[in-house]
């Protein structure tokens, strides 16, 4: 490795990768004051190469096959910006370590399934593998808790990991529109992407979830189910009743150690309006990080984009060039222990429910009956009839009870012969 | 220094001092997982060493002189919990870095006035001044500008900094007391000190906005007098006026670079009762960094308090026992300039003023003359006579203006016979 000049093999150059090319040009003088070296950016790997781009790239920068950059004598960085969990990101990855470059990577979907024999590796070979960007880029959460928080112990860490979502669901509330009207209208703003499948069934929070509670609690990635809801089914009339009762409807990613064991979920939640993360509208990301002795650290910002994505990436790159090999994961490879999860079945939580019936007499004492039947106690109940088809939509908020009773609920529900469709369940969340 | 023992001499040992004490033996183990070292405490020096304490303290460990722990050879990092920009504090940090001692402090005061020297004697002897627990103990700030945010180039840093003043503020109105019973109240509740001047006269978050400001712009910490007004002049009545008006009232410190120049300033500001910051109540800090490409990024946390500046110090402690040798400010002495003062008299804002008038006819004209004299206009003006004692509070919100001229008003309208007394006179901040 030359003293000054640091060599970086950067593969994948769409909307982020060129972004980071240009803002870490612009910044080199900057990064040689803060860590004594200088990054340069000496190869290039995209999909397509010829494509018409609006920086000029030297054409001996580009090299055609990515696995090519891991192999190269005058690389030290890899910055791996392809994406995906498997397919070419994991090729290089895996290559780049085994031969002793460093990592620093984008990809979420990577680090969440192959996190753990990746970080073995790069401990073995004593270079980095650095991953801020994956997680909430405009929010320095990994370095926190790896560093500015190490001191902790933390019990719970949850918060807001996907932005698309939140714009969703506050946009919804704040513009009185369904939840196709906003998304359509957040795809033109590239608020969302053309598919945002990922991001919509709470799979893209999930990943980001795996990577934080594995960092937070010092354990291996779990491999376990976690309970994912997304919002698709979540309608506008959910987002209005919530309101009136005096909650906010969001997507929230929770992880905890409970009795040792760990819970992770990613679902909508009903939080009181006037908490903290009730108020964080719009594409921003959040973290909560309840920690001993700290209490509540939390931790904001832009969670996506080239901007707050580069910021990351730099800012990783910069512990690179200072030559701070750390743990990947804060702590030795050995040292990270499997924790066995807790058993969702015995969450316990209050509840939303929107029963959609038939308006005819007797609804409302079968419903209820339904309710006692599973030893589920109801707290607050609106009935809205809808004189004009004879339907009724019922909203119940119930005591706190555990999700075991609440799934057989559900499933009383549907076979009752006045429900119309599948009930609408949404947790209630103290946060 | 010890492969795996590193020794610590501990300078302070009131609340802080053995509360880090406590919970740095319980993290022992999980330090030396994290870090490859075990901290020791080797010894202890306190204003008293005979009073009865909780903690049994070995005998050996206590040292009558707390400049003798600089001076031993047994000890690699002194921690120094004394406080005060001066004396003891100084004496024995300046100590420590001339015998090649790594540094952590908690004093905001020593490194807002002795920071840049310090800094310097660090880095020419490769030791380590570490000072996350000076600023917003439970918010990893100093750590996410020198390291998370690292790329970035910083517009403005601002936020609420003292958790005191931000307490008394949100408690009067929430339970609509006076300053006085809501004072009292949080000395009793251990959230204001029994000499809070400090506090409510905004000279400690001028200390910590010093440093803020050095460290997001890389700068030498300036020695500038900044802007700096308390909050012992805010009545109910205004914040019950500003509630009215859409406006909360908080103490905000804000640092800028405008035109090159530096701008600091410590002041209540009326800021719109939705905006981010509006919402942060309590003993809570939050700092927002608005920097480019990130754009905000906010940390908030708890600010002080023995749990949330141990966690600090240990975060500090975790960098030092890694071997982490950072230039104390994130860049070298010989990088950080100078930056001349922004002249506050161009500062331009809207403002919000209560005067307290004799209800008399002409009133009104007269006070709106001098306005229209100092070319300040008027865009809202509540009027609110008090029939029982003759006077009257007329409540205006002024268009936007610089420094200079409201200064010049404020000069007329104390020497206007209609004037009861010097109005009061709040900055309206957009944030």
């Amino acid at each position: 490795m030359d003293y000054e000049n640091i060599n970086i093999g950067l593969a994948g150059f769409g909307n982020i990768g060129s972004y980071f090319y240009k803002i870490l040009e612009k910044n080199k003088k900057d990064i040689y004051i803060k860590t004594g070296k200088i990054p340069n950016i000496k190869y290039i790997s995209a999909r397509n190469i010829t494509k018409k781009r609006k920086i000029k790239i030297p054409r001996k920068k580009w090299v055609k096959n990515f696995i090519d950059l891991s192999k190269k004598d005058d690389v030290d960085i890899i910055v791996e910006l392809i994406g995906g969990s498997d397919g070419p990101a994991k090729k290089l990855v895996f290559s780049a370590l085994k031969n002793k470059k460093h990592v620093i990577t984008a990809n979420k979907a990577l680090m969440s399934k192959h996190g753990d024999e990746l970080g073995h590796l790069a401990e073995k070979n004593e270079v980095n593998l650095e991953y801020e960007a994956s997680v909430a880029g405009g929010v320095p959460i990994i370095r926190s808790i790896k560093e500015g928080l190490i001191a902790n112990k933390i019990n719970k860490i949850y918060g807001i990991l996907n932005g698309t979502t939140n714009y969703i669901l506050s946009s919804m509330e704040r513009k009185n529109k369904s939840f196709n009207e906003i998304l359509n209208k957040a795809k033109k703003l590239g608020f969302a992407e053309t598919n945002p499948i990922s991001d919509l069934n709470g799979s893209d929070s999930a990943s980001k979830l795996r990577i934080l509670s594995s960092i937070a609690f010092n354990k291996s990635i779990s491999k376990n189910k976690i309970l994912t809801e997304g919002i698709q089914n979540i309608n506008l009339t959910d987002i209005l009743y919530a309101k009136s009762l005096g909650y906010k409807i969001k997507l929230l990613s929770i992880s905890e150690v409970k009795k040792n064991k760990l819970m992770e979920r990613v679902h909508p939640c009903l939080i009181l309006k006037n908490s903290y993360i009730a108020k964080i509208d719009g594409v921003l990301n959040a973290v909560v990080v309840d920690g001993s002795p700290i209490g509540k650290s939390v931790l904001q910002g832009e969670g996506a984009g080239p901007g707050p994505t580069s910021s990351a990436i730099i800012s990783d790159l910069c512990t690179v060039l200072k030559g701070e090999v750390n743990y990947p994961f804060g702590v030795s490879f050995s040292e990270r222990k499997k924790i066995s999860k807790f058993d969702i079945l015995n969450h316990f939580c209050s509840s939303y429910l929107r029963i959609e019936v038939k308006d005819q007499p007797g609804v409302l004492s079968s419903i209820t009956k339904i309710f006692a039947k599973n030893k589920i106690s109801i707290k607050n109940l609106i009935q809205k009839p809808n004189k004009k088809n004879k339907k009724a939509s019922i909203i119940i908020i119930t005591h706190e009870n555990i999700e075991k009773n609440f799934n057989n609920l559900l499933l009383h529900l549907v076979k009752n012969k006045f429900v119309l469709k599948k009930p609408t369940f949404i947790r209630i969340e103290t946060v």
